[in-house]
C-alpha cells in the first residue's frame, strides 16, 4: 500500500529517522557505561521498542497497563517511573507473580511504609527508588532535604532478600524542557546529575545500599558532559523526536520521525486558510512550543513526501478540523487544491501518538511497509 | 465495585446527571418541532448513545469510524459532519451497501463535481448537505456568497433517484463556545438559523429541493428562541457538558457529568502543590477555559462524591502528573494524605473522554454500576 491509499488522518513513522534516532542516542551514552531504560510511554508498542532495544532489557513505563503489555512481550525489568500510590500495590505484586522484576519510586514517608508493610506481608522483594527534585519540575526530594532520611527510614536498612528495600534514587530533569539555549541544557543536566548523585551519597552515609541512581530526560540524555555516578539513563521522545525538540536544538526538523497525514477538505481564500481532516483529535491539543522561540501552533506542515512547506503552520485545530496558514502572512497561504495530501510534523510525539492507534511505518519512500499497533488507556 | 477500588486514573460518567442533561434538550426542543439528530463524537459509546435515542434514530458522526461503529450498533441514519474528501468516497459506499443511510457535507465545487461523478458511477443515491459559515468559525460557504450556486452547480437539479443530489444544507456555530454571555449566544443562534435557512431558500430559487436546514452546538441549541425553517437540530457536549459550558452559562458545575477519578501521590509542600496520577493524558491537553472569565486550569477539583472543593484546580500537567493548587493563594492548598482520592471536571467532555477506554458508570453513589466502552482512532 501507497501513502496516498490510506485514509486520513493517519500517524506516520519514517523508520529510518526512528533508526538514526536511537542510534544517535545509543552511541552518545555508549562512552557513559551506564544502563539505558529507555521510557516507553512515548511509542507504547512492542514493534518499535524492538527497535530501540531486545525485549528483556531494561524500560521505563508511566501506567501499569504499559506494564502488563510490556511485560507480555518480553521486557521482564521495568521501573514505573510515577510515584505509586496505595491503589496500585496489588497490581503490582500481580506483575511480579507472572515474572516482571518491577521497581517503583515514591518521595514521602506515608506510601513507604505502607509499601513496606505490603511488601512483607506479601513476602516481596521489591526494590525502591526514592524521587528526587532536581529542578523543582514536579514530585520528588530536593537532593540535601532533611526528608530524604526521613522517607528512607521508612525501610529497612540491612537488604533481607525479601520486602520493600531501598535501591537508589531516580529523578527527571523536566525542566529541560524550557531550556533557552543547549548550554542552559548542558548546564541543567550537570544539575540532574549532581543532585541525584548527591542524594544517593547520603542514603549510603546513612547505611543503605542505595545501588541505583537512575537519571533521564530526552534533552538531558543527548547534552550530558559528564556521567560519573549515574547507574542509568532514561528517555523517551528521542525516538521520535518533535518540535519542542527542535526548538530546543535537541533535534533538527529532518529527524522528527512521526507525522499526521491529513488531507485539504476546503478552504476559506480571503483569510487564506486551507482546512484538513486533522484536527486536535489527530495532533492533540498539545501546544508545547507556544512558549518556545518560535511558536509552531498545532504542527509545522509538510507535503506528501514529508519536505518541510516553509512557513505554514496550523494555526487552529477543531476536533476533526484543522486550519492551515502562513504564519506571517496569512495572503501567502497557497490555496493547496481539496484532495492535496500534507503530513503535520507534531509539537510532542508523546501526546500526539496518544491519539492513533497504530503507527503507518514508511522509510524514505511511499511505500507503507508495515502497520504497527499501539495502545492506550490505564 | 465501589469507586475506591478503582485504579486511578479513570474516567467517571455520572448517569443520573447525564439523564438529566438529555432530558432537558430534548424536551427544550419539542416545541420547536426538529429531527433531533445527536453528535455522537462525544460519547462514541453505544450505551451512552442509547439513553439519548434508540437505535435507528438519527445520528450525526465525526469520523467514518464512528459511523462503521454506530452501524454496526443499529443506527442507520448517519450524517457525516466533516466536509468529504475524495480519499473517503470509497469507505462511504461500503457504508451504504451495509445499510446505512449517509449522508455528507462538503463546501466546494471540485469535492462536489467529484462526488456527482463517483456517485453516478456507482449508482448511489447519495444526500449531500453544502457547508454553509455562519459565523466565520471553519469551513463553509457564506449564505449570501455567489460560491453558493456555484458549489450547487455540481449537483443536477432533478432529483433522478440516484446518484448525489442536494439534500440542502448544515451549518454549525462553532463561535458560540466564544460567547461571553447568554445574550450573545441568544443572538448567534438566530444567526446559525438565519444563514442556514437563507442559503437554503437560495438553492430552492435557483431549482434545487434542499429540503434539508440542519443546524447546531451545544450551546445554541439551548439558547435558540425560533428555529423557523430549521429541520434538525443538531449537539454533542450536551450529554455530558464541562467546564467550558459551564463558563458559557449553558450549564451549571452539577450538571458536568464526567469526571476522572485519581489519587493524590505526593506534594510540594512549601509550594502549595498536591501531585496525582492523573496528568495530561488523563485530562487531556484542552485548556478550554483559558480564554473565559474563569481559567480553570485543566480541570475544577471535586471530593471522591463529586463535590467541588471550593477554589483548587489542576494548574500543571505531565504525562501522568497532574499537579492541584488553590487558583488565588498557593498557601491555602490544602495538603490533602497521599492515597486521597479526587475527581476532576474536564475543561472539555469531547478531548477528555478521547483520552480513555471506557466509562466507570455511577449514579449518585460510591457503587459502579457499570463499565461501557469507547473507541478512539479513524
Amino acid at each position: 500500500m501507497q501513502l496516498n491509499e490510506l485514509e486520513t488522518p493517519a500517524l506516520i513513522l519514517d523508520r529510518a529517522r526512528m533508526e538514526n534516532n536511537i542510534k544517535r542516542l545509543r552511541e552518545r551514552l555508549r562512552p557513559f557505561n551506564v544502563v539505558f531504560r529507555p521510557h516507553v510511554k512515548t511509542c507504547k508498542s512492542a514493534d518499535v521498542a524492538r527497535c530501540i532495544a531486545e525485549p528483556g532489557t531494561p524500560v521505563t513505563v508511566s501506567t501499569l497497563k504499559e506494564a502488563e503489555y510490556f511485560l507480555q512481550h518480553g521486557w521482564t525489568d521495568i521501573l514505573y517511573a510515577v510515584g505509586i500510590a496505595a491503589n496500585k500495590f496489588a497490581h503490582i505484586a500481580r506483575l511480579m507473580e507472572r515474572g516482571a522484576r518491577m521497581t517503583v519510586v515514591l518521595d514521602n514517608r506515608e506510601t513507604g511504609l505502607a509499601l513496606a508493610a505490603f511488601c512483607k506481608e506479601r513476602n516481596l522483594n521489591l526494590p525502591v527508588l526514592l524521587e528526587i527534585d532536581t529542578d523543582g519540575h514536579r514530585s520528588g526530594i530536593r537532593p540535601q532535604s532533611d526528608d530524604l532520611l526521613d522517607v528512607a527510614s521508612a525501610f529497612d536498612r540491612s537488604r533481607s532478600g525479601s520486602g520493600a528495600w531501598l535501591a537508589g534514587v531516580m529523578t527527571h530533569a523536566g525542566d529541560s524542557y524550557n531550556c533557552e539555549d543547549t548550554d542552559s541544557i548542558v548546564a541543567l543536566a550537570e544539575q540532574e546529575r549532581s543532585g541525584a548523585v548527591t542524594a544517593a551519597q547520603r542514603l549510603r552515609q546513612a547505611g543503605f545500599d542505595a545501588p541505583v541512581v537512575s537519571v533521564g530526560s530526552t534533552p538531558t540524555a543527548h547534552f550530558a558532559r559528564t556521567l560519573d555516578g549515574v547507574t542509568e539513563v532514561r528517555a523517551g521522545v528521542f525516538v521520535f523526536f518533535d518540535l519542542v525538540m527542535t526548538g530546543l536544538d535537541v533535534c533538527k526538523q529532518t529527524d522528527i520521525a512521526l507525522s499526521v497525514l491529513c488531507t485539504v477538505i476546503g478552504h476559506q481564500k480571503e483569510k487564506g486558510w486551507v482546512i484538513t481532516d486533522a484536527g486536535w483529535m489527530a495532533m492533540s491539543r498539545d501546544r508545547g512550543t507556544a512558549k518556545q522561540r518560535v511558536d509552531q501552533g498545532y504542527g509545522l506542515i509538510c507535503d506528501q513526501n514529508g519536505v518541510v512547506m516553509d512557513d505554514m503552520i496550523m494555526q487552529q485545530a477543531n476536533q476533526e478540523h484543522g486550519i492551515i496558514i502562513h504564519r506571517h502572512d496569512s495572503k501567502k497561504t497557497p490555496m493547496l487544491p481539496v484532495g492535496t495530501l500534507l503530513r503535520i510534523l507534531p509539537n510532542h510525539a508523546c501526546s500526539t501518538a496518544a491519539q492513533h492507534g497504530s503507527y503507518k511505518v514508511v522509510a524514505g519512500s511511499q511505500e507503507i511497509e508495515a502497520e504497527w499497533p499501539r495502545f492506550s488507556g490505564w
